[in-house]
């Protein structure tokens, strides 16, 4: 499916016409942190350098960059944020040093390659938005055959988790297909219209938005009954969106905590800012695992799994993960897992397979 | 400018796919009542004929003018809502008189010109959402010269009212800029950059979501504290585009409570059910007015008056109210309001303008 520019902007760039919303991501303290490290940390890496920013928003790493020592910065936007973020470069005198560009990535024309990219394309689970094919169309087009990524590592893990959630959100299901069950009565006395055949498309529309879309959370490391594992590794320099549109993966997680229950699975990221094989660099992480005093705008996603099964230490599950875009909307995510659980007495259970979207 | 499609479909349509939305209109008695009543008491306009339903959605209207005797319904939807008012068609066994065709009215070709359009077309303070637009359409094209419209006529009100709303909102507002403040202190701090040179512009945003976009609300009738006026007619049999596109308007209501508080202006609408001159029917009102057992899904929008300014019993209030297209997004509507106060000793205030925004 071809994507669709406009309807493309108007979904996905708007809120990021807010400076409300950038403000959001520069007061998350462990990614500015991240990225603040990997730039001065690593000033080689800068330092007389040309530095391509994807996505600029307010320009904070391309301002960055600059203060490191870049030689010239092409800060690229798609948003109006442009006009916020040449206020700011020049405030910060700069100017001279960073070239703002409005425009799509995918349309941008630099006068020349650039030796670095910096972008921070993360969506919520790591691939959530699909900018990281953004950034893999300016990487082949504009870095140079030695250039660095930033960041140039990124990892999707997945842990089996404890919950509440699970329950909560059955019940307010149950409680809204109850609501429904007086609607139709009250609408074929009222109306005389008999509305009972829509109970199965409703009930299927429910089903998917109280159950099977994934949550946003921000867990407590507790909550983590069991070994987090990787699902999927990304090499910035030599991904491709084949790579990333669409992949399955099976891994198995060792249940770590005792009698306890089964109530879903997080999924969250980290990303590596380390340079390259020929250009090293002070290896820098951000991640968005749960923490107790680190959490991230980001938090996990979590797959509910109901109702909760009991687990205990020592069980070992197994995953089928498969992950692809929505075809409504390339921005968004289908999710197929399936997970099956060996109890250490070699007990085995039947699998259970749910589909879930990320919205 | 011109409407992108795809755009148009991914913002506005959307909501309109999910059953969950059909239903809040569905449950809203208020409007279900007036529909019903207008199609079951004016059976003379239905029975024989052949009727045109502009968005059917769920396809509720048309299924009770097949009830009410008609020929043929053409329901015209644009959403995937299709296929469940097409189920519910043939479980209220109206499967041949009732035809679904999905597509925008815009494009539907019909086999023959109707008697009667009918169509739920309203959105929040009867204009948003732009929707009369595609009704307009449909009856230049397929209403019979003697046609009847459901509604006939529509109207839109104003009313001064006592809210606490400002005094909220303004107290949030500072709050968003009391933390805006914080963080420009931080980020200079940890990441040596200066951000106040986006202190006005995030401040501008900020008076516009907190203060100047309109709020939904249903209000308490005790809350009104003048004389409603109107301040748009459309008559829907002969309205154009242009008539409702943008308009100005100067009208005067005068203080019915003692000694209160001016917090806002309240907007909404009522529509009609007339029929039309040679052929009239028995009229049905359906109103959208503070009401405090027949409050509707469509609410009251209220624009803010803030500081709240003391009023008097025959205080006389001028207004001059113009209401244009917002820019970005033909759906959405921006407003200009100018006030003034005629005191019942004869001192006038000094005419105080602001612009609102119905998103
Ligand atoms: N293809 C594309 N071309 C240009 N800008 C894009 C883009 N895809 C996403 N963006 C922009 O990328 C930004 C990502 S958010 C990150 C903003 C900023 N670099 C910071 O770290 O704070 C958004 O402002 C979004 O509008
Ligand atoms: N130009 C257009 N062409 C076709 N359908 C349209 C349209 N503009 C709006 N609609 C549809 O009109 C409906 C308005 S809501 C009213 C639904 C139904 N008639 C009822 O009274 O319950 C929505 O389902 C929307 O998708």
């Amino acid at each position: 499916a071809t994507v669709d520019r406009a309807a493309d902007f108007a979904n996905y760039f708007c809120t990021y016409g807010f400076l409300y919303h950038q403000k959001e991501m520069l007061s998350d303290r462990v990614r500015m942190d991240a990225y603040y490290n990997s730039v001065f940390k690593n000033r080689h890496h800068f330092d007389g350098k040309t530095v391509l920013d994807v996505g600029t928003g307010s320009g904070i790493l391309a301002i960055w960059c600059a203060k490191a020592g870049a030689r010239r910065v092409y800060a690229v936007e798609a948003t109006k944020m442009t006009e916020h973020a040449r206020q700011l470069i020049k405030a910060n005198r700069v100017e001279n040093i960073v070239e703002v560009i409005e425009g799509s990535m995918e349309d941008v024309v630099l006068p020349e390659k650039v030796d670095v990219i910096i972008s921070e394309w993360m969506g919520y689970f790591l691939l959530r938005e699909s900018m990281f094919d953004s950034v893999i169309c300016a990487r082949d087009r504009w870095l140079k055959p030695d250039g660095v990524m930033y960041p140039s590592h990124a990892r999707m893990w997945m842990a089996p988790i404890r919950t509440g959630l699970g329950e909560q959100k059955t019940s307010d299901f149950e409680l809204s297909m109850g609501d429904w069950e007086s609607f139709i009565d009250e609408t074929e006395q009222q109306y005389g219209v008999d509305m009972s055949v829509l109970t199965k498309p409703f009930h299927e529309e429910h089903v998917r938005y109280y159950l099977k879309t994934s949550l946003w959370s921000n867990l407590n490391p507790h909550q983590i009954i069991g070994k987090p594992v990787i699902i999927k590794e990304i090499d910035c320099l030599t991904a491709t969106v084949d790579d990333i549109k669409a992949f399955s993966v099976k891994v198995s997680s060792s249940i770590t905590m005792e009698k306890t229950r089964l109530g879903g699975f997080a999924g969250w990221f980290d990303v590596h800012f380390r340079g390259n094989r020929n250009n090293p660099g002070h290896d820098i992480e951000l991640t968005t695992a749960p923490s107790t005093n680190h959490s991230t705008h980001w938090g996990q996603q979590i797959f509910l799994v109901h109702p909760a099964r009991c687990v205990d230490d020592g069980d070992n599950i197994t995953v089928s993960f498969s992950m692809s875009r929505s075809r409504e909307n390339h921005r968004l995510l289908d999710v197929e897992l399936t997970w099956e659980l060996t109890e250490l007495s070699g007990k085995c259970s039947t699998p259970v397979a749910s589909k879930y979207y990320i919205e």
